[in-house]
């Protein structure tokens, strides 16, 4: 393996970004959550961290474009759904047309009342504890305050633009 | 795939944070910086994650007890290193001992003179923007200024207590 070489002067940093970004693998989440008028929104996350374990914290990261940024931006709580590769065709829809994501997934009432996604290794009921704004962006943060736990699953991923699985390494 | 149940009485929300965050795969990165006495310090982090493209925005987790945190708190550049596959051995020295990390690793001087490790598919030089922390954890907000694109590889990754590759699904 060569050593990264530094960007020629042609290369702005955006492209550079980018680029990396093919190369990271991110673990893919769904969160879901109710607009004003009751109705459910959501979108497929692939920003989803930990932030800290005691007390238990997450992180995601969105544009303030989005169509669940006004839901966001006024609720206290919201679900996180940890995706499995079982579940990749619920992830592609919920990037897809935000008017389509919720028919004929069969979300039930989750704790709230929050949109559950049925099929999930687990999800995390979330109260959101600050919203940090750059440039029309925002990092959310959570405190996870419960929760369930479903059936185990390699972990789904997204990377170079198409859904991935977490294998292990080969010896 | 059956639903996910919530939770029993007797599971707390941070177990069932940590139950869930074990089936997420999560994307695995190096940052580096240096100290103010001008030694390099860095670790393995699993919280890298993009905020925005235009600017280009990255978010990372981290504990304020951790020993590099002294100098994110007072720099103002760093190195994210995007890691794959090949590099598994090198994001597991860098999660060991805080003082044997650079032993051997053979870094260079990168822009602003901060520790590049060689051998990743991609690295970005990052201009801290802002540090939230809440409960002795703080996410870092950094704006990518410059970076490098190495060798292709695919994403590492760690879920499950190890670390993966994020490998297309099968069909």
């Amino acid at each position: 393996m060569t050593s990264a070489e530094a960007s020629p002067d042609h290369t702005s940093a955006q492209d550079i970004f980018l680029e990396a970004f093919r190369r990271h693998s991110a673990g893919v989440s769904i969160v879901t959550l109710r607009k004003a008028d009751g109705s459910p929104t959501g979108f497929t996350a692939t920003s989803v961290a930990s932030l800290s374990a005691d007390p238990p914290l997450v992180t995601f990261n969105m544009s303030t474009s989005a169509s669940s940024w006004p839901a966001i931006a006024s609720s206290e709580h919201l679900l996180i759904h940890i995706l499995g590769q079982g579940n990749h065709r619920l992830a592609q829809k919920f990037s897809d047309f935000a008017e389509a994501r919720f028919l004929g997934v069969g979300e039930t009432d989750g704790p709230h009342g929050l949109p559950l996604l049925p099929g999930v290794p687990a999800y995390l009921v979330g109260k959101i504890i600050d919203r940090v704004e750059h440039h029309g962006a925002a990092t959310v943060i959570v405190e996870v305050v419960d929760g369930g736990i479903g059936s185990p699953d390699q972990g789904l991923t997204y990377q170079g633009r198409s859904y991935r699985v977490a294998r292990p390494l080969e010896a």
